[in-house]
């Protein structure tokens, strides 16, 4: 970096000045906060241990790492949202601050929303809007939770929630998703992890990595040891109604009867617009007992103001204009690609996988004993790429071991070219 | 709050459940984080105390309190800006994620910016994208700062570093910027302050609330004060280049040998778009001392996705296309409202300031022993709603007594109404 300025005088790089800078060099000694080591997103540190630098397959490249719906073009964002956006920006009266926690016309948005599609009743005042789901989990992770607390995330799991309660310093459970009940909660080893300190308990349903929906059964089983050890639920859904299963989509609110439950949800999965950086929090509280996080997420929504207002002033018309037909039309195509996948996939010798329900992606098990060439998931798939040009992230970014993660979120003839891909890797490498 | 859901079977209230809802209301305790306690933003703690609820005066309202300059639609934002944006929007590749720090075209833009307005080279890489400003100096602080250091930051000055750094739960220490020195910092405080414990020196320049542009040989002798304790500097120039006086505005980085500067600007105040939500941080570090900092300002852009796509690909238009005759034309608007402003407040017996150079504000001095009815600038401001509908922000949010900020990016009549108004609330209450 050079300066070019009127007001220094800065000549080019002498050996004199070198000198002295080698000297100053010494002297500086600028450490980051120990927070920034614990803060690390572990996808990335993962990925970064896979040798994706030459691959040795003359395939072109398919990458279905991402969870980035728009990435293959799966489908339109909805129309009436390009619209919106479009009338917001010529309007003109979108460009100013709002109030932190958002304006009022859209929280009420968020409110009819979620009574439109869960059952459940909110005021605007529940609501917080945020830039993006992620951003809604680091407000309530660093309201709820304390060095002081213990909190309980799901294994499998999406890898941000331990990046971003790095920053709380709270003390994290997980409770284990279980492969062979469909990746249901473990509920027994879940509720022993609860004490006088548990701040919260996260659950995600859909789940990502897991591609699952949780029966009403299961979903209450939950709420109720929320409700028996007074525990209050963050609940994931930000991949909420996209499903296909025979059973429905049950918003975990809904089932509260004491538990306050704090819904996180947004554009970026269910609308296909990621990129827009929009999500909230609902906060459903019907005893009233929950007026700490509301004040909390107050203040911290007005740490540095919410989401883009543009977004916020065609908010309204997103949620309620999208038609019914978009959505099937959507999960219609995911649905296809979820059952392509695993038709396919779970016929190969080696691999073993749950049907996808929900969200966008299969969690498809690697039976590694059958694979002696690769210690672990992380060689598995790095191998993969290597030969055949197939990306797909490994469990353990998830937190398990011996599964990979797909996106189902690809056109179906590429899912297919990926199918044949890993039916090809495993039929070299397998060792009956 | 309801639940209608077919999942649950929730009956009216009765009396019964009523009294079970008593019994379990006792027995939830939910505490927020101490740290919400540590993160109240003091400017709405302020406001809060400020009697709005009635003016008596048939005047209608004007509010010169929000730091928003399309409040009063003092000039149409860069129509390049709205061209770019809706190009983005129907160009439909806008959508999806792109890297935590920005897009790369992006963060060259921002440097070819910084290069061609402050003179100091910049790659791509020196750039993290944020959501605002003020995100921009929470990454900072998060990064920089630990319970273990101290920091500089200015006094009077703007709400939020202190709102923002409760989360960190360093030591803030405040050196002052001096009224009787047209807002110069006193530099023997600041230096006195710094120990091995210092993790930077925050400066804003422009200043928010004081309106002044420092002057070259000032800003040296800051840069020369960081570079001898070997203290990184935070330059917040959020309001770079929004100046009129006879000086040019310094770029702080333009003036470091040494010492490494994160320069934070955006779109929120220069470009009239704040709810666009976007800003950015630049790290010029010509010894390459501050690599824990990069680093650690990745990690943070990572923890959550950064600003709004569609802004991030319309962004190298916006700061590139925008015509040097826009930028002249709104100072040239601020030029002669500060100079309306001071000509009218300057005069009026109990009230005195400083010309405004630079940035939309005046600090206004209330000498309040002339007005022995108001025990402080809060009740002063307090009785100016009642009396005159005129809302200014009292200086005890920004940490200086006896002191009102104005925002000078309204009409010229609407300011003109407003020195009147002031002139008026004086007569009336001032005692020689």
């Amino acid at each position: 970096m050079t300066v070019t300025t009127q007001f220094t005088q800065q000549s080019p790089m002498t050996a004199a000045k070198a000198s002295a800078t080698a000297v100053a060099t010494k002297e500086w000694s600028i450490k980051a906060s120990p927070v920034v080591g614990r803060s690390k997103n572990k996808i990335r540190s993962v990925i970064a241990g896979l040798d994706l630098s030459q691959t040795k397959s003359d395939k072109p490249l398919i990458n279905l790492g991402l969870g980035d719906p728009t990435v293959f073009g799966l489908h339109d964002p909805p129309k009436v949202a390009i619209e919106a956006m479009q009338d917001a920006l010529i309007g003109g009266n979108a460009n100013g601050y709002v109030p932190g926690t958002g304006l009022k016309e859209a929280c009420q948005a968020v409110a009819d929303y979620h009574k439109r599609w869960d059952g459940v009743d909110y005021a605007a005042e529940d609501v917080t809007l945020t830039h993006g789901t992620s951003h809604a989990l680091d407000m309530c992770f660093s309201v709820m939770a304390s060095p002081e607390h213990n909190v309980l995330i799901p294994r499998p799991g999406f890898p941000a929630y331990g990046t971003l309660l790095g920053n709380v310093g709270c003390e994290v459970r997980e409770y284990e998703v279980l492969a062979d009940r469909e990746w249901e909660c473990d509920l027994e080893a879940m509720e022993q992890q609860i004490d006088e300190n548990t701040a919260f308990i996260l659950i995600t349903n859909p789940s990502n990595p897991c591609g699952n929906n949780m029966t009403p059964q299961h979903l209450q089983d939950i709420v109720n040891i929320a409700e028996r050890h007074r525990v209050p639920i963050i609940a994931d859904e930000i991949y909420g109604h996209m499903h296909w299963s025979e059973w429905p989509f049950v918003p975990l609110a809904s089932l509260a009867k004491s538990a306050p439950v704090l819904t996180l949800s947004g554009l970026s999965k269910r609308f296909l617009l990621p990129g827009w950086r929009f999500g909230w929090i609902a906060l459903h509280d019907s005893l009233n007992v929950a007026g700490a996080i509301r004040n909390g997420l107050h203040a911290w929504g007005n740490r540095f103001m919410g989401p883009n207002t543009l977004v916020q002033k065609s908010l309204g018309r997103i949620l309620s204009e999208t038609p019914d037909s978009w959505y099937d039309e959507v999960t219609r195509k995911l649905e296809y690609n979820a059952q392509l996948a695993y038709s396919n996939l779970s016929i190969i010798p080696g691999l073993y996988c749950t049907f996808p329900t929900a969200a966008m992606y299969l969690l498809l098990g690697v039976d590694i004993k059958h694979f002696p060439e690769f210690p672990s998931d992380v060689e598995f798939c790095s191998a993969l790429v290597q030969e055949q040009n197939l990306f797909c992230i490994p469990g353990e970014s998830f937190s398990i071991a011996n599964h990979m993660r797909l996106v189902l979120a690809a056109p179906s003839n590429v899912l297919q070219d990926s199918c044949e891909r890993l039916r090809e890797f495993c039929a070299k490498h397998y060792v009956a």
